[in-house]
């Protein structure tokens, strides 16, 4: 089963971003606004308590996290994927190494730059059209994160929540 | 801001659920297959912290719950919703009372009838075609339930998890 780790911004962030994506993201439809803090991963059903432990280990063993969204960014010309840029933290980068390193050893091809996409998949004319627009708008946006995802993917790509895992506390 | 909680079953069987419900449920791309355990419901964010309290005491004093799909079935003439009927069964009982009652008063018009939506807003000959093919397949599936979650609404109409309850575990 493919399983990942994300955070779910506030419901306000959530909606934004989703003004967004429904017009720009193709993945709109299978999993709400996010962060991804580990990417799609392969595990097998057995190995599923011994991820979850480690994971409330993790979680415990982190406080809260400030989550700062300073503009709108493109991770062009590597993918046309426009995203909200997050502003990276030691908490959340703490948070990051702890779920890419060890047990949960680095899956990722790049260098972690936390951001909430919110739009793929577009053409070069359409990505660069869109991001002009988007940059003009001023995207400010502070809160506090105190939970992170484990997720499943299904078949017709959506994820599903498996569990969550609320920061510095034992569960 | 408006919340509800569900469970989600096995990924085998939302799978299942899917490739019905991509055909006839529009809300499709709202929320993955679920089991609604308590209708959709008003609350402040100030009320929050005493309703995970509320039903982190609930998940502890409740165990596993067997799960077992039956048939498909139809609320028919009441609306056009086309489901998988699951049994019902002492645990989940016990568990939608605790649900629905006291803090969490009771606020379904219907009584409870354990069901995964896969067809919705038919028109009645749809509804009639769709339902007399899939009562000939064969739909039995039997499971354990171990969660149960509580999410949000966004704006889209779509459903975020706030955060996962494990039945019989303090967290």
């Amino acid at each position: 089963m493919k399983y990942g780790i994300a955070f779910f911004p506030s419901k306000e962030l959530q909606d934004l971003a989703n003004s967004y994506r429904m017009r720009y993201d193709p993945h709109y439809a299978l999993i709400p606004p996010h962060i991804t803090l580990k990417n799609p991963f392969e595990a097998e059903n057995e190995e599923l308590k011994t991820i979850t432990d480690k994971l409330h280990d993790i979680s415990k063993n982190h406080s809260s996290i400030p989550l700062n969204i300073v503009k709108v960014s493109s991770f062009y010309p590597v993918n046309n994927v426009i995203y909200l840029k997050i502003e990276l933290n030691s908490e959340l980068l703490n948070l990051h190494s702890a779920l890419n390193s060890g047990f949960f050893h680095d899956n990722s091809d790049y260098q972690f730059v936390p951001h909430i996409t919110i739009g793929q998949s577009l053409s070069d004319d359409e990505h660069s059209d869109v991001l002009g627009q988007l940059r003009m708008s001023k995207v400010q946006h502070k809160e506090t994160i105190d939970r992170f995802h484990l997720l499943y993917q299904l078949e017709n790509g959506s994820w599903t929540v498996y569990e969550t895992f609320q920061l510095g506390k034992d569960c």
